[in-house]
């Protein structure tokens, strides 16, 4: 391997002190124990976002999934297909506007929340193991600050 | 839209108690900002993290760029092309064991690391304009003791 240059070494922003890389870190982690539990309930990360949506509300349209799991509207549409091939979900046109596209979760999409969530649930707590409460609410506070300020940025563009 | 069940209100892990959906959607936010900064540069995301990395350790392997970026090989393989392609890099076998690939910056993909740095480093300073260094640093803390806690329980498994 060659040396890396002086200059790159003392870097603007070093990867260990970068919330970016940090949060992107902690999420792929999550991510990777996340898939290695829920697959073998036939479940891939790609269903799980909007499963976990659609728990909360069920019969949101295609765009309001995008939205909220915040994915563009092709990835929302191949998702929404595999659900609907794994028998988790159906679609429905909306009888009203008939470009709106609602989808409906299935009985066993449904069911799927009794057994998937307490996996989440695990997950999460075997990640923040040894953290207090007060330092759980306090990462909670400064993400929520963190995406108010982005979310500001981003729409003032 | 059919109204959510009573029981899926109250739901075990609610998305905004979520650390997981949080972190998820921090980093959604800082990807999105941070790709309307680089794409005039003609940066991608998926160029970004590898950019980031080699710009701190230059020559790295493509299996070191996967674990260090966090990716599977194949989406490493895809990126360090189209990066090869725009003549950010160039890739070269090991001279001693030519089943090593190592991915070394060209003049025109270090030079970059002066102008994209301090775009993102921007993007960041946005995301945490209102919190305290203080706040900051614990941030980083709570993150890495979750990324601890991840590593041993993937390892584990």
């Amino acid at each position: 391997m060659s040396e890396p240059a002086p200059a790159a070494r003392a870097s603007l922003l070093p990867l260990d002190r970068s919330v970016g890389y940090q949060i992107r870190m902690t999420h792929r982690l999550i991510q990777r124990a996340l898939q290695a539990r829920i697959e073998e309930h036939g479940v891939t990360l790609g269903m799980w976002y909007f499963l976990r949506i659609l728990w909360d509300q069920d019969g949101l349209t295609q765009s309001e999934l995008s939205r909220i799991v915040g994915t563009m509207e092709p990835t929302t549409l191949s998702a929404v297909a595999s659900m609907e091939k794994a028998g988790l979900v159906c679609r429905a046109r909306h009888s009203g506007d008939r470009r709106k596209i609602h989808v409906n979760l299935t009985e066993k999409g449904r069911a799927l929340q009794a057994t998937l969530l307490p996996v989440a649930a695990d997950v999460l707590g075997a990640a923040a193991r040894g953290l207090t409460g007060r330092e759980i609410d306090l990462l909670l506070e400064l993400l929520h600050a963190m995406q108010e300020n982005l979310r500001h940025d981003v729409g003032a563009e």
